[in-house]
């Protein structure tokens, strides 16, 4: 991409990080990635060589890495794939999930592969489609399926007891949801983001490891390590807030390079100094507790939402 | 502009407010505008017509409009003019004098002129340079001149008995600084930023009237009223981070009508639940304490940066 050089070696560079003024050769970039991951792990106490973690795979490029890191570095790390049942031209969801299992096969690494219709009934689009679930004011089953993947990641993480769930979020994604929830004051939300989120109330440890990555990084490493990853957005994505937020933040990213990072790091650094105060949340109906059906932990009166929307 | 009528008359509308849903013909527009100005400032608990009031007036729309306003509403308002010495290819600080000593004369209203140069001896411009002070990177005298602002208005507002200091910001100036201070994490500026600002320690009262108005609403006020202004923008302000964030804030706006005023009440009402916490400000120096040489407040160790730059 550039005839720049490789900083390490003189070799011809691969990647080269603005933000980090530094330029890699496809091998240095490889050792880089895996290091920068440990020290992310590290630095925000994420977990031991001790713990057992669930690794949440969507047969993406960003869950495929992390699970190659992890594996790289001897975590003992096996995956989760929640088959959603999303298909348009292309049967999305059917193949993202062949790349997840052949990722594992080859490694010899257990993935736990779960199918909500098999399940529950019903595919995320069709759930949504009954309950009239809404996103952005048109029908979509973007909210539905962010809560359905929540309640079945907790789920699985605490029924085969992994101390663990780790979710491939880059710095892209963390910084458009910091964005949004910046710009509609979701304070509740702001004081709840973070690289490492305590386990608590029935919820697993959720952490972050790629917190710190720009998208085009786990775009590269996956790349350059030759992963095969299903290269479709979810079809749901496109026109989506968060994409456009995205899209935003890229312009500003161009214009003035280290943007993402330093509002992120900012972001970490203001909270970590205590300038936000955890508020009581008006849109929960109450304290948490166990749902009385499924007994994971929710805050509505009733059954939790999970078990509502598929009438469990 | 639109063929839609006035939602109070069925004349034809001379403005459209999407994020109120709400059209206005000319004369029940600045109707309006001036209700909206009275009820912020009793919303934000500004000040009553027994308190003396200075305006920061530039000479340009917005703040010749608000004078305008505080004048109909028979609040106790006199000016303030500070020139600052800024000239390009026109004569920009003269320019704007002239038309602020014009709206002065013709309402029989009192206005205190300053000029930097006859009082310190330098322009801005001039300051700036020998100073060496620069703004993002570039020597641009625009944090000199904020500096020398808040210091000459907060001085003549003290001298001369003055409970409150009011500036014109409107809701696109406000939601440009909120940005920045968001994209950037200055929680201390965060924590006080605000419609208005108690007097504390040597500290006028300082409030925005205009803190709700979309900027094409002042404009469209000034417009309607037939007040001449100067409409050049100040020739350092190009190529500014605020104008950039207001560009782009700009665009959300058009895709997302409304967001604007969303994303700054949200904040406020934010702020208001406690959602901030003030920290003490790394960036200070040590406590507010009068400066030796002009008795304003500073948190310099020795004299202001007032006194500093013009050698005082």
């Amino acid at each position: 991409m550039t005839s720049m050089k490789c900083h390490k070696c003189a070799e011809r560079a691969s990647i080269r990080m603005r933000q980090h003024r530094l330029a890699l050769c496809k091998e240095h970039y490889l050792e880089w990635f895996v290091e920068q991951t440990e020290r992310a792990i590290h630095k925000y106490d994420m977990f031991t060589r001790q713990e057992r973690i669930l690794v949440a795979v969507s047969g993406g490029k960003d869950s495929l890495a992390l699970w190659d890191v992890l594996w790289r570095l001897e975590y003992p790390a096996d995956g989760l794939y929640i088959n959603l049942g999303i298909d348009s031209e292309e049967a999305y969801s059917d193949e993202s999930e062949r790349y997840a299992r052949e990722f594992a096969a080859e490694r010899g690494l257990k993935l736990h592969a779960i199918n909500v219709q098999e399940m529950y009934g019903e595919t995320i689009p069709q759930m949504a489609r009954r309950t009239r679930r809404t996103s952005s004011g048109r029908v979509k089953p973007c909210s539905a399926c962010g809560m359905v993947k929540r309640h079945e990641m907790n789920r699985v993480a605490r029924d085969l007891g992994y101390a663990i769930l780790a979710t491939a979020h880059n710095l892209d994604d963390e910084v458009a949801i910091l964005f949004g929830n910046v710009m509609m004051w979701q304070t509740d939300l702001l004081a709840r983001q973070s690289p490492t989120l305590a386990a608590a109330e029935g919820f697993t440890r959720k952490v972050k490891p790629f917190c710190r990555f720009y998208e085009r990084e786990t775009a590269a490493y996956t790349l350059l390590r030759g992963i095969p990853y299903i290269e479709e957005e979810c079809p749901h994505a496109v026109g989506s807030k968060q994409l456009y937020y995205k899209d935003l933040i890229n312009k500003i990213e161009e214009e003035q390079p280290g943007t993402k990072l330093a509002f992120y790091a900012g972001f970490l650094k203001a909270k970590e100094k205590g300038a936000f105060r955890e508020l009581p949340d008006a849109a929960r109906d109450g304290e948490l507790h166990p749902c009385p059906n499924c007994g994971q932990p929710t805050t509505s009166a009733g059954v939790c939402a999970f078990c509502r929307s598929f009438n469990l």
